[in-house]
């Protein structure tokens, strides 16, 4: 029976979440040995220098042969590369999870692993708009949301094991199934990227030429904007891996602006009035007093 | 000659902004004596404790008889109500300005303002997502761009006090016409705070019944949506004195969206990784080095 705090973890992907996974692991002694694959030797390097790992290298064969947890880190569609080649290389008993940003593209994947292998999708609520081993730090996960999305096949006491290591770097883990986590997320994740990258797009067009624009934007358009900095590849892996969710939510933004402009150009004040009520009166209840944990739902 | 130091300036409305403005005139010693007009004595009260003010009451006609200067600075149709009653009021050589959100139809209006009164309009670029007296404090504007928008008729000599006015509590003036300061807050800030209000009641249908919505919101979430809790009224009254150019705004917003979900639902990820690096490219540049003083343009 796997018992995580003597447990090899086996990390794939050093960057700003796989980073401080390990760095997270190893500060709050959750396991045995943390390991590292990355891709380039710098990276090994700097993860061992600021000591978020025991062992490192670029051969994932080499380390996933002797991991008794592997946790992919790496864009969405890198783990939809990597789960196929696990399967011959991870030893019975293994248990296989990910932090990848969407959860129906993963967890369909992990359904071919073979049945010696233990496996379930995550993903943890939290991050930077900065990426890269450089901005890792061991208090990422503490005090986020950390979705796990088992398989019908996962073992409760792989499960067990896995909320074990979310609480283990200080995150509060919510079970989902992997449709719900995506619809969710394309809600209040991958839709805000894209109106971020949207709005700056239209501030630009609007004003071409107009140098001013940036200079008179405030703390307003700061705050709602910052996202449009986050890496592009893993937000396109994200897209990719979650177009229908995301296309739902496209149209759904697009109604209520429709909406809003019907309102402004005939001058309704009320049906302004009531939206932005609305949204004013939502978004006042929100990040005030979350619940002190959502526990397993 | 008006001389600012000397001024009795009286600030109309005590408000965040109006509060704000009065503390920092008081604190930097801007002028002679800085006085209070609000609808309500408790909010009197308040300004008097905090020292904000040397003089404060309800009513407006006694206030601006006695006034060098007047800052109007309520909700933008308040100010369209105010102007014309100041012209009966405003003694000769008086400066009316305000700090409203839109300028345009507040320009005009001051266009009918007796010619023995002087006028230009502001607006400085900061603000909080909070409202009231109670959020005010003397450093609001310390640092932030200040937009003043003269008229034809507004002389050399007041449009100097303004920009002192302005430097006097630690902002930077910036002279644009109306129209241009219309077109670019309506991209930089009526446009943010629409997406705002938009993205959270999007997220709410979209999941309508599922109160994890909420619970799996992270930060980029809680940032995104900040300006949405902004005050109703002050957002309304720029919505309808703005009209034109938010429209503009929103269509452009709904077009690029829409080339967004096309290219998407193709796949075309070129396509989507152009627009998400230039977004990103764009977004990096700015709220970093920031031009020191854009000074008088």
């Amino acid at each position: 029976m796997l018992k995580l705090e003597k447990a090899r973890v086996v990390i794939v992907g050093l960057g700003l979440m796989g980073g401080s996974l390990a760095a997270a692991l190893k500060e709050r002694k959750v396991c045995r040995e943390v390991w590292g694959v990355a891709r380039r030797p710098e990276t090994i390097d700097e993860a061992f220098r600021r000591g978020f790992i025991d062992q490192g290298g670029l051969d994932l064969a080499d380390a996933v042969a002797e991991a008794n947890i592997v946790i992919l880190a790496t864009p969405v569609r890198t783990i939809l590369e990597l789960i196929p080649r696990l399967g011959a290389l991870a030893p019975p008993g293994c248990l296989v999870m990910d932090i990848g940003s969407t959860k129906g593209a993963i967890v369909r994947a992990m359904t071919t692993l073979p049945s010696h292998v233990q496996c379930l999708g995550g993903h943890p609520m939290c991050g930077k708009e900065v990426s890269g081993l450089g901005a890792a730090e061991a208090t990422l996960y503490q005090d986020h949301v950390f979705i796990l999305t088992p398989l019908r096949r996962t073992s409760e006491s792989a499960s067990a094991v896995a909320q074990k290591l979310v609480r283990g770097v200080g995150a509060r883990p919510l079970i989902l199934s992997p449709e719900r986590h995506d619809r969710l997320v394309a809600a209040v994740s991958h839709l805000p990227h894209l109106l971020a990258s949207t709005l700056v797009m239209t501030a630009k067009e609007l004003n071409e030429g107009d140098d001013l624009v940036w200079e008179v934007a405030a703390s307003g358009f700061r705050d709602s904007s910052r996202i449009a900095t986050s890496d592009v590849q893993m937000r396109l892996d994200i897209l990719l891996t979650n177009q229908e969710a995301v296309l739902q939510a496209l149209q759904r933004v697009q109604a209520q602006l429709q909406h809003i402009a019907d309102l402004l150009e005939s001058g309704d004040e009320e049906g302004l009035r009531e939206i932005l009520e609305s949204a004013r009166e939502q978004r006042l209840g929100m990040f005030c007093a979350r619940r002190t944990s959502p526990a397993v739902v």
